[in-house]
């Protein structure tokens, strides 16, 4: 098999970067390992900043979110029985975020792709990436139990943590930073109305809760514990109690409760491979750098590469210059890193880590009383939080 | 002895408190263990805030300090061998920050109290503040040899971080907050102009540096050095050398060396006492609060301590009413806990820790970097370094 652009992993990257490709008249084949129904149905992040949804809208892909996903315009920070609503738009000059899963995103970009973009292999598992740094690189898969080999101009990771794109580094030219943390989310989906209608981010001395949700009708919660929590040991009362508890505010709210319908574990962890570019590979996305969730950058940092290699790849067709494909793995850098420091803040900001001394935890209530009443304070925030804008260059080139 | 306000200490927290009361009407003694010429020559920090500028001049001690003060409307951060310009009056509506040096600040109020103030004893070592909780506070002193009493409304202990005054509250009242670095600076005076005409605060891999200056022709310098560091180990050259290399930048800009006249090291330590007050005893300055000297804040909380503890003594005698004084710990500590991030966070921002992993040094760049493009984010630094506005009433009060 024989393309362009040979892409490894079909989530949100690599659906995306064959949508935008496939606009701009360059061929690829995207190889994902797992069937078709699993990918639609792996629940993950669900807040897009102001730029994938300029993105999604200019490829073409925007029109159920469009009708189905929320517009938010603040989020409310909570600490001491207090709440403090981030105003966005007032703070960034009119930015918002969309609440639309990321399942939701995959879907429609493999229902564009099915039907008018390359092909797409599910069940197509990427073995290795060969001959990358000096040559054409050639993918050796397996596509239902048949071998076959991809053969292309480029290869692009887009195969997560787990992947097998970034071992094809050089271990002389790889370098990783990373932070674990000594704690976890155990997330729940309930069905019941979302008690409030924007995330609300709670600080406790119990620990981090989140309330967020996937529609009108459902609500995604959060509560922090410890790193090595079994999903299984907290029972559905047990949750809502202790959710209520770091939730509870001065003035009355409530949070109503629902039956549960799911419950997981997620880690935290902050991650980053550098460099992004080896040769004519390129890695994008959880394959090259992994957030903790609290600022929901996982799912944007994607975007953000993979836009920054379709313009860079556009760029090269037309001109035939490799200046952009060049500067690939420091342009996103620079991005990732804001994202990395923002996650860590917010993560640092907003959970109890078992280890803090009484002085951590009053610099963690100063720095909320400081968002909650400066305005720049608040702006720096709200900027990182609804997106650092993507060039417009990058955008329109769609 | 006998007055309506006992004050251990002739810092300039105690001095400046009897020169507000003084203002006020308030009788008050200061006691100071030194003598006058030790107190005329303790060098420590010299940059003023506005509001504390705005406080000596109300209080009709700025005439020296307008004269010979140097107003600075910027600092230079530099990383990277770059140089990024922080300007404060467009950043803050017009705010900016004077160097002055506390041993001239402490030299004018000296002055001012011994010609028309209130007692102002020099050798008298305070030993104690007896019967603070529940009646009128008698301090037992030793004036040259000879054993006193010091019999008050109110003590007042402006007596520093080693001092007697804290050591009068009971364990059980006291809570301690506090945080160690493994580094320090090493602090010289040279007798050479200023190589930059505003502060350079430098992030180096080898460390932290800072050019800052004491007058036009004499300049203030720091590196950063081990906790442990011995001064008399650092060689003349050496200083000048390592110096050079940490300010160094790629536009060419030259360090001029001169002859040092003072070299000496101190140390890094995070602190606060909870509460500021016990029953009829105050705490204020060094002996409530130690910041690490990076955000230059230790003078101008122990000005804004005092500045409160006057007006609220003042509303006391105007009104009879002790709101105010009840008031003054919690109205303190906002103000100490913004104080204790804005130099934990600057200390963390510049100084290489030896235990930083590479994660942590890519997040100090990413946090130079993002004060360096964003305007949210560096009027949030400009505004904590000039100093966040005291009430306007307290500084009228005067």
């Amino acid at each position: 098999m024989r393309t362009t652009v040979g892409i490894i992993g079909a989530g949100p990257a690599g659906l995306l970067l064959a949508r935008l490709l496939h606009r701009a008249g360059i061929d690829s084949v995207v190889l994902e390992s797992r069937d078709r129904a699993y990918v639609e149905h792996r629940h993950r992040a669900g807040i897009l900043e102001q730029g994938t949804v300029d993105v999604l809208r200019a490829a073409g892909a925007g029109e159920r979110m469009d009708r189905e996903g929320l517009r938010h315009d603040g989020i409310e920070l909570r600490f001491a029985r207090r709440r403090h609503r981030i105003d966005f738009p007032a703070l960034t000059g009119g930015r918002s975020v969309m609440v639309y899963a990321q399942t939701e995103v995959c879907k429609d970009l493999i229902a564009l792709q099915l039907t008018e973009g390359g092909p797409l292999l599910f069940e197509a598992q990427a073995l290795a990436v060969e001959d990358a740094a000096d040559g054409r690189p050639r993918i050796p898969f397996r596509h239902r139990g048949r071998a076959d080999v991809l053969e292309c101009d480029y290869a692009v990771g887009c195969d997560g943590f787990w992947g097998v794109a970034r071992r094809a580094f050089p271990a002389a030219l790889s370098r990783v930073f990373e932070r674990t943390y000594p704690y976890a989310w155990l997330g729940v989906l309930a069905d019941v109305a979302p008690s409030h209608d924007e995330l609300v981010y709670a600080r406790h001395d119990r620990g981090f809760a989140l309330l967020s949700m996937r529609s009108p009708s459902v609500s995604r919660l959060y509560l922090q514990v410890p790193a090595d929590t079994d999903a299984g040991r907290w029972s559905e009362p047990e949750i809502w109690d202790e959710l209520e508890r770091r939730l509870e505010t001065d003035d009355g709210w409530r949070l109503a409760r629902g039956p549960l319908t799911q419950k997981s574990v997620t880690p935290m962890r902050s991650f980053v491979h550098e460099p992004m570019r080896h040769g004519r590979l390129f890695l994008a996305g959880d394959a090259a750098h992994i957030v903790p969730p609290t600022g929901a950058k996982g799912l944007n940092l994607a975007v953000g590469d993979v836009v920054t290699l379709a313009h860079a790849l556009a760029h090269e067709k037309e001109t035939g210059s490799s200046d952009l494909l060049d500067a690939y793995s420091a342009t996103c850098l620079r991005r990732v890193w804001q994202a990395e420091r923002f996650s860590c803040d917010m993560t640092t900001l907003l959970h109890s880590a078992p280890d803090a001394t009484p002085f951590d935890v009053r610099l963690q209530q100063a720095r909320l009383e400081r968002i909650a009443s400066s305005r720049a304070a608040e702006t720096d925030l709200a900027e990182a939080y609804t997106g650092f804008p993507l060039g417009r260059r990058q955008i329109s080139a769609r």
